[in-house]
């Protein structure tokens, strides 16, 4: 998903979309702290793109949508660069292809910042100087759109550095993961998480799609009426551990329990494990025995066996299918979810909380004097994995795409790929909210994607 | 689609399935009879099979799931057969790869029609000895799954002499499109269909899936309450003559129109026109002036000016959707076309008008006197081709596989296609009801597939 | 190889000439008998083509390059025909891509047999009627051209019914294979083939390419000198039994043994053993173990332990290379073959002796009295298989394509192909010559084609 | 190409041994002073990698086969680059697919070149310390090693900065094409180059392949004889003029000309001019106008009209061989080639002359005064473009490749590919030699690779 989008009404006062925007642009440079000019250039698959590529794609966006059509002294930082930049609006302008984006070596990374802080002062002034409400409106929309890019830098730079060989970690300070390390070791004995319970609902005549005030992307309206079954929402997500119960059970040789394009992709790809799970062979540097699996995260590669209780993450629509038809479950609809969300303040393990991989739902954590401790992360209804749900992305009744290019942000890729929903443990936490519809198509496994069953 | 599937509860008295039988296995005898060995070893695309392939694996369904399980005496035809007819069913045998299915000239056509002949005395045999409800069941499941092979014969011999360059006809003797010919020349000035009109749905509270008695597939149920906005659903289908302004407006070459995968494969796959539409260069043999558009039928080429006031067929998802959007409207959900089913008796052309091809829905129709005449088959609700649909196909609530292998017949495709409605010109009549859903990939041409508009 | 060509001088006195003709194209014909019409429709792989498409090809060569031109008062037999069988000659006319081959349903077999028919007819009166020189030079071609897909024909017929998973027997009556299965049975000691021998030459300068009276192709021309070092040949070729030491000594993971792009298509392609080598599970229909390798013969298949002393066949270039490295030797040059050939009559294992196999080339052959006697194909220069040699296919210097479209004969073809020498057990044995140079792509397996060790 | 090879003595004295050591080694940086660590990143064709790749493989040449050898006390840099910068020797080590190093963010650039100086010092004390003539054989292998590279390097960063969509030049100070410009400027009347003439040869029993003292690879023996008939060669290399009139007299859409491989290759990749090439729209920073032909070089895009009298570069065997047919000639043989270059010293545009792309063979070159003054460049044997032969790369008679992992330097690629023979601008003078075999796929158009006719 590359994104851009819409909202119905501004509701937030001048001044805080002025500072929710410094904090936006602060944050994506933030997240490149740990990172060289060359980390930066690095696309390791198709669907990712270079972090310097984010980088400048989101000034772009302020830039070709806001600057050039509503600050009326506004230049341009580099006349090649509305072209250059564009991800894939074609009622905007013509494009590099994809793929070309690993060639960028110019601009550099310092011309990179010099633009995004051109765009900056820029806005900065058209901000002060009483901006219309259409383009406060259309800032709003480039600070969401921002944050997407958030999320995928993090997911292409955990692509990128898992594509290198020497598997170079994006953050190397405390982690909950180190936790789980000492918590295996002061135990013998390992805590199972919480039985996997189930949340009724009645369903009947439903609302879904947003509403209220503040922002929204125009896939999620119009606000419209469904008609639910009586449906059960498990309580927290899978974890690794119960997916490698399926995985013993057979669960990647099985036709069976695989739809059918899943299963050629399942002989296609080689799937044997999520994306990130690996066999060691040989070097114990990070603590696995060999043979034992590990998953890569952006902290480095841990052993499996630290992850048990995390949320399984990593995994294709068709994996997460898979494993709810070997359960005897579903996939929830993503109008299922979103009914169950409502009322349920935005917490959980997001992008804020810095745990930067999936930690585990379960209130049997031990502190290393043994004692039992809330994981304060654990059993919500945000964050971790988005999950998938068994919901085709296709537009609501009444979806009216924004005006113009812009129009491209979303409706156009209402084809082919399935909602997700509750963001992850890479998505900041005032992005997100029970209306937002993620879209991936069903083979993809680079972002973090989980799964919630349903029954 | 290649299918297989169940019903609910047999209604049909004993004596009327052994007919219905024996009609349908006679009439796929029938389909071939213009057709040599040769042609019946062709596979064009890997999305089609020869049609002696059809013949052989239709009798093999009532060979592996009702003969060698409830005949008890029953002889297999060959050793080899079980697992060589087998299509799809992982849960039943290997089978060879699809494409592998050009290579069968052994059996010869002979030994297949050898095989459907012993197929049929011992299914005969069955019945007369009193076959037990769960054979009668199945036996009924044969039947549709025969009459599905039917269509598939008649779309994948179409694409086999369209892609032989001699393009021969399937079919020569006396057609509608004749007349239409006569009518062209009778009358300097073509009538213009009848002005799209569409008829007004208040939606709600709706129910959707098969009920009542009779057969349907697993996938029709279970019926289930859906909530539907008030929509408009188009009295005909869009025709060539329509469809030629939307590419004379550009239509392929303009993004703004098209969802992004459909753009791609615009691009990939050099689309321009529907599938058997193709400029002449020279030979006049069919009566189009050189440099004129000719459509590829059933019954060979014929000039596309003959053909304007027709349904257009042999378009992929995304140029139905791509349509839709430039001439303002969409697509119908299929829950919107069900509901306006409802109540309209199953007519129209389809395979049993023997048209082969679709004809126009107007009431324009000039005799050779001049005098206009009631197209009989104009307008329906049924047939001419199968209207794509904007839902994608998944399971209803509460749907359930069939038991064993016969679960693999409709719920492992259920990712990545969309469904069709209606029925087309080669669909027979017996076969389709309101709640029937077909369903292919988005980027599927080669049946007849074509556009019923929604507002 | 798709083949045409053209000889320096016409020497075979014209009545001769008519009896060539007569007998190759009745041979064609023949060696259709053992198979329908159905079997002619198969394309089972990208090199080859139906065996009826060979049919009308040789009567289209026949009919574009002599009637056409010579015979005055010469009707074509139907206007589609020569675009229609054209295989690759731009100069001549446009033709369909290979690939579509398998879709010529249409015309039927006897069409095209009276296609032949009517160009057999048309030829006798043009030679009776006396034919020009010209004429004359380019019937001899059309024979010899006729001769390779004689060739062709054979081998494409044996992959289809390789790949059509019944594995149908091309030619079921007496053959050598059964002798030697008597022989296995009849003794329990297995003789060893005769040690492998070394025939030494001196080299120096000598002279290849074609001399004397008779046809050949243009790229045998012109003959010219070489200079080359002493030399040892093979007094035979590589027999199954010692290709099969080679995979038992990891001939297939040792990269140091191969060629960059051969260890590439070892790992692309999967290759473990020669193309048509398979292991059985279950059935013994043919005499084979449980697990025990076969071989796919056009007499069907046979154990493996009954073709150890026979030549290895169906290989790659790369794997020739790859033998001929671990075996401490090399390919020969195509100028040392055909040195070596000097003053050999053409003898052996060719199409005439109608092994369609090849046969053990050993003087240890016991009868069922254990009486030793002379394979009289054993050891012979010709015939088997084809050797793959260390040259890539260049143009002679002074090479001269013929004069128009069929100077595409053999001369666009000089480039990413190895030569290969000697005729194969599917060669007429007037075709072949010391001269005479084949030509494949170096991963190319479908053909008969084998080793002879240089050193 | 990738290299490594052999010697057969080292006749160099050990002191001028290190200067030249320490002179390869520096040049590899000086031509990274241009470039930033994200321009070293960029991997832009699966034949090319990127620059920073180059700088550690060169290093690790000299670790893996010299110092980890025959250095006692040697400590590994890092113990992951003797695997992680292997680049296709299956003897030595695994390796990391070739794609996957545009991943390899790090290793950084500032530690590649610790490993480069680390490496250096060893060296220097290995051969200060008194290195055994093993080791000093593969030193000066290592220094040819590091000029192949050199040359990579910079054909790989053109084909970097030709993908970036702006087109940056990697060296943009004073240089001939600035010349050229003012001699088109200066002069009305471009004057014609020097008309193409043919030194003839005798040909008969000649010698190949390397003799006498100094380096060579182990592909360029053993010496031996070979037999040429008399031939010409051309005394210069076809011009872009000359080759703007073969694209003017439909070179590339009359399929005549081409190889049937060849033709397929100008089909599936559209070519329809030289690599480089391209037409602008819009745009006249470099001069050219609109719609006018634009080369695009080291020094950046300059129009085509400037290069018409320099060698035309960035051409396939396919096109070089089109061409000579076209022009009534033939590409020369490898052989045919080094018999005319006995005795000619090794001089012409090579990377010494700095002047980094193809320059005019000609000697009608005005000054800014207008006076015509010799190019001394011109009408060399060496230089300007490497000349593909019309021979395939095979092993010379009595080849031997190298012991161990180096033998993988040539040997395994004698598969597939043509050899060019002669330097290009980019080849380092004291790196070529009479005897000097490169070689490429024929279809391969990112190296400066040109035309040299034969008669």
């Amino acid at each position: 998903m590359e994104h851009e989008a819409s909202n119905s009404a501004v509701a937030v006062p001048e001044q805080s979309l002025m500072e929710r925007l410094r904090e936006v642009r602060q944050r994506t440079l933030d997240l490149c702290t740990s990172l060289t000019a060359e980390d930066m250039m690095v696309q390791s698959c198709p669907e990712a793109s270079p972090a310097k590529w984010h980088l400048a794609h989101t000034a772009w966006f302020f830039e070709s949508f806001i600057l050039s059509k509503f600050a009326p002294e506004y230049r341009v930082f580099n006349p090649d660069f509305p072209w250059l930049f564009n991800s894939y609006y074609e009622g905007f302008s013509a494009f590099p292809e994809k793929k070309l984006r690993s060639s960028f070596s110019r601009p550099g990374l310092n011309e990179v910042f010099d633009y995004r802080k051109h765009v900056d002062e820029s806005l900065n002034r058209l901000m002060e100087s009483g901006a219309p409400p259409a383009a406060l409106e259309r800032i709003e929309l480039g600070v969401n759109h921002e944050e997407q890019h958030q999320e995928l830098l993090l997911t292409d730079m955990l692509h990128a550095f898992y594509t290198n060989p020497l598997r170079p970690k994006y953050w190397e300070q405390g982690t909950g993961i180190r936790d789980q390390k000492n918590r295996e070791q002061g135990s013998e004995i390992r805590d199972q998480p919480a039985a996997l319970g189930f949340r009724q609902f009645q369903g009947g005549l439903c609302e879904i799609g947003f509403a209220g005030e503040g922002f929204c992307f125009d896939n999620e309206l119009a606000r419209h009426q469904v008609w639910l079954q009586p449906y059960g929402l498990a309580d927290r997500l899978v974890t690794c551990g119960e997916y490698l119960e399926f995985i013993g059970d057979g669960g990647y040789s099985r036709p069976e329990l695989w739809l059918s394009a899943g299963w050629a992709a399942v002989k296609t790809q080689g799937w044997r494990a999520p994306l990130y799970w690996w066999k060691e062979d040989g070097a114990k540097e990070n603590g696995a025995d060999e043979g034992e699996r590990s998953v890569f995260t952006l902290r480095g590669a841990v052993p499996l066996s630290w992850m048990m209780d995390a949320p399984v993450s990593h995994i294709s629509f068709f994996e997460a299918d898979a494993y709810a038809r070997w359960a005897g479950r579903r996939l929830p609809s993503e109008a299922e979810w979103e009914v169950a969300a409502e009322g349920i303040p935005v917490d959980g393990n997001l992008l804020d909380s810095w745990n930067l991989t999936p930690v585990p739902a379960t209130n049997l954590i031990r502190n290393e004097n043994g004692a039992k401790h809330q994981n304060e992360n654990g059993a919500k209804h945000y964050g971790d994995c988005w999950v998938w749900t068994g919901s085709a992305y296709l537009p609501y009744p009444g979806f009216r795409p924004l005006e113009g290019a812009l129009g491209e942000y979303n409706g156009k890729f209402m084809s082919g790929q399935m909602v997700l929903r509750g963001g992850s443990c890479v998505t900041p936490k005032k992005h997100i909210r029970a209306s937002y519809r993620n879209f991936f198509a069903p083979e993809t496994r680079w972002q973090f994607s989980g799964i919630r069953l349903a029954s």
